[in-house]
């Protein structure tokens, strides 16, 4: 098996399956139980949100286990925008053209909800700017948002200049920060952000767990639970909480801070390979998005003539796993969105584009046999 | 360790343990994706949903995974709640008054956003009784909500006949099933409800992981999204699925079901020989809740003139593990509000009672251990 598809998910890793298989079967009492095998569990809960607070060095109060990105999306945008809201300050929301359908689709609500939403799309460089936030930005503006890391495409949005801005003009900005988190080198108490969100499944943990971390700059933006209950999670996030699961995703994120660098090196290593190769092979192809921003581990290439859902058959045959757009809208088999928002004047790239993603088993032979199959494929044609 | 608290949670079984090991290493392929690894994982995941329906009795179709029962009762209550709203039925919702937190709470925020909510308390027998939901109904009733089987004294609340009257009136009707679940021999296709939820910690599953039951009896009241994202679980609940913890959670149902007669059996024992010794060694008791009515395996003890809180403590020392309380509330160590609504004129009930719960590894040895300290702590006082 040739696994090229780690933004859509990661496998989960030997360490992280025996950190869960351990408390599954050790540390199943209630941590709301005030006994000591409830104190026991919750006292594992609170060590694993400590450790998480210092790999991302922000305040553990600020951290909210979640069962997942989606959920935590959901949550942080709803709340802020709500709230911005009921206080008066306006109802206009900025967000760009290429998040995450999470986002996308609270959105979609809030618009109903009677919400403003203005999108940035890329520029002519493949770039969502600042200038753009900025210049769209008036009056009944409360809210920004933007993630970190494209997921189909790798682009590096300008999250850190963003916050910096969005903080001067006291507007919440939201980061959905999946497709970075774990992989690169980043210090997130330098991200000027009311609250960003990670999952699980996107660096080695498994899928269905998450965390959204809050720390607005404005003691009025109180966070509005999205889930009611039993008060768990400071009574933010209620639902009785899925210790092995956080235990696993904490020690997923602990792993890969310790091998960070090396991994980064490595998908530097593979992306300057693939491309090499391709060219070395003749292969026609051109890279989406703006190559000077994007993220070594996530490739979005136009195989120029070749239709995308054809070539991923022959792969699949051949045991190779990639994809064209991500996992969720990979289901429905329609061009990508984000490719549209890209390159609106080319619909050619919408459907011959395909999406390469690298995790730190990737090697070199992967490449190899992935050219290969392009080139069975050029030659069928 | 002497647990008697599976009213809070169960430990998760061996068997389920496994089935969630293999499914981390083996089945890591992202649902949504079109490839082999992805469809692959997607079928495990239809084959549970396959499974869950039989052992339910209701269809596939109607089943959504959640991550847990706190996410399904906040969805199943707001979506119907609002939605009717919205349509014009009504804004009155009538609730019994010793509901979980999950349910309490959302009608709390509900209450915010404009709803009535009427609750419904324990009548002088400790029952619930549907003719005092039938006398609350209004004009502008538009639901009623009813937990199955109460968590913190184990009654069982008239469910299947307020269904029917439910459905007479053309009311939605949600039901918390989550206590019931796994334990009582219930054929669900025989509960007229519009949604009911169950919690796979409650079985033997891992906590993190429940469903709902979505099967509403007017076209019009369509499900709406509580999160919204890459639209799987039919568009309806997003997010990447939790495919290890569902082949759990379905995989505990499964073999209860296969042992349930047997294990109910066993509950039943084990509640005789508890009682028979509490008289035998002539400790100054009353049940809380109507005895006729209730679960075999959830048992309330009012212990006059003991404090439980002190109690509990010693039971701790001693590795004997009950509560007072849920859980939930357990940790906040404030009276239980249940036994405030079934005993609103004896406020020595409220802090004098102690919770047991049985699971299908407790025995007639656990309860020896149990009387033993509660002897002790009568001869200290």
């Amino acid at each position: 098996m040739i696994y090229l598809d780690y933004a859509a998910t990661t496998p989960v890793r030997d360490e992280v399956v025996q950190t869960i298989q351990e408390a599954l079967i050790e540390s199943f009492g209630n941590p709301s139980s005030t006994y000591r095998i409830g104190k026991s569990t919750k006292y594992l809960l609170t060590q694993a949100r400590k450790s998480l607070a210092n790999l991302l060095n922000v305040s553990e109060h600020d951290i909210f286990f979640t069962s997942g990105a989606t959920e935590s999306n959901n949550w942080a945008i709803r709340s802020q925008a709500e709230l911005a809201r009921k206080l008066g300050k306006g109802n206009h929301i900025i967000v760009s053209a290429i998040e995450h359908p999470s986002v996308m689709e609270t959105l979609v609500f809030l618009e109903q909800e009677g919400f403003e939403i203005t999108y940035i799309h890329p520029n002519s460089d493949g770039e969502v700017t600042a200038a753009a936030f900025v210049k769209a930005t008036k009056d009944q503006t409360i809210g920004w948002i933007a993630m970190a890391v494209n997921n189909e495409v790798g682009s590096i949005l300008p999250v850190f200049e963003l916050g910096e801005l969005a903080r001067e003009k006291s507007l919440w900005f939201h980061v959905d920060a999946v497709q970075a988190l774990g992989h690169l080198d980043w210090d997130y108490s330098e991200l000027a952000c009311t609250s960003f969100v990670g999952s699980g499944h996107k660096f080695y943990a498994p899928k269905g767990i998450g965390f959204m971390v809050y720390q607005p700059w404005d003691k009025q933006m109180k966070l509005t639970p999205l889930i009611f209950g039993g008060g768990q999670e400071a009574n933010k996030r209620s639902g009785t909480e899925n210790v092995p699961y956080v235990l696993g995703m904490v020690r997923a994120l602990e792993l890969l801070a310790e091998e960070k660098n090396s991994i980064l090196e490595h998908h530097n290593d593979l992306q300057n390979y693939l491309y090499d190769q391709l060219n070395q092979h003749q292969i026609a192809f051109e890279r989406n998005g703006n190559p000077k921003a994007k993220v070594p581990y996530i490739h979005n290439i136009w195989l120029k003539d070749l239709m995308a859902s054809q070539l991923l058959i022959l792969m699949d045959l051949a045991g190779i796993y990639i994809s064209a757009g991500s996992a969720c809208s990979a289901g429905s088999l329609t061009d990508s969105k984000i490719l549209k928002a890209y390159y609106p004047e080319t619909p050619e790239r919408w459907s011959q584009s395909i999406r390469l993603s690298f995790g730190k088993e990737s090697t070199k032979a992967d490449i190899d046999k992935f050219i290969i199959q392009i080139k069975k494929f050029i030659e069928r044609k």
